[in-house]
């Protein structure tokens, strides 16, 4: 067990919205004192990383609230309830560029926001790609595997 | 502009923590309709990956409540207010392995919850790395640059 260990003494929801789910835990910390800890209970995500026939990687324009702004990114997207991480990268690709993947390899997990939410983010790598619907590509945007990515919005 | 945007009519706090300030804004949505963002109101932070003397990279043990669980990670942090990014990375490269920076080189910036969070994360290479803290190195970690770092909890 970890020397660093902090053990949950009681946990409350202080928030539940439409979206977030924040929490408030008061915790025993290693040095005998206690201490609270807020954080956001997610689902999980995941990223995919496209390799379209052409051998160039998939990119998708999305605006995101939070950062008040556009952003050229990978398709991602959050896990359904009981929702497999693979399954929903299968869903994520479909949704948001129209693809079917012959063959969707795991490649890591991350934990983006470490620091305030307990998010686990699965990547994958989707190969042997067949359009399956014309109109799901909204926004994608092509480059090139290996060369550098600069912005096509400038 | 972005043909995407979202813009907001209406924002409000519904939860504001000791550390989490969470929030629900009412927006206009590009196709004319309105929706709801709920979103986490973040300083900022830094993550800093240190080149120390011997040419290893510096990394700590760290445990994550959300995540529930211990993890080896490059020295990061929040920024208090008011700081700006670099003079957050040298206080953070001091306080978690008790080092000071001759150089600290700004390399990007990114956003590590984009789908829930304004968090901009700044990333810093340290070098010239001088020990004056032989006290504040609790958790460091070694490993070569260059070199797939294993985990050494296994």
């Amino acid at each position: 067990m970890s020397d660093l260990k902090e053990s949950t003494k009681s946990t409350s929801v202080v928030y539940n919205g439409d979206f977030l789910d924040v929490r408030r835990d008061e915790v025993l910390l290693p040095n005998g004192k206690t201490g609270s800890r807020e954080w956001i209970n997610h689902p999980g995500a995941v990223v995919i990383i496209p390799i379209l026939p052409d051998s160039k990687i998939g990119l998708i324009r999305q605006y995101r609230y939070a950062a008040k702004s556009e952003f050229i990114e990978l398709p991602a997207g959050k896990l359904d309830k009981n929702e497999k991480p693979e399954d929903c990268a299968v869903r994520e690709l479909q949704e948001e560029i129209g693809y079917k993947a012959g063959k969707m390899k795991f490649l890591a997990r991350i934990h983006p926001a470490i620091g305030f939410a307990n998010e686990i983010m699965s990547v994958f790598l989707a190969e042997k790609l067949e359009k399956n619907n014309p109109d799901g590509i909204v926004f994608t945007i092509l480059c090139d595997r290996g060369e550098r990515y600069t912005s096509i919005l400038d």
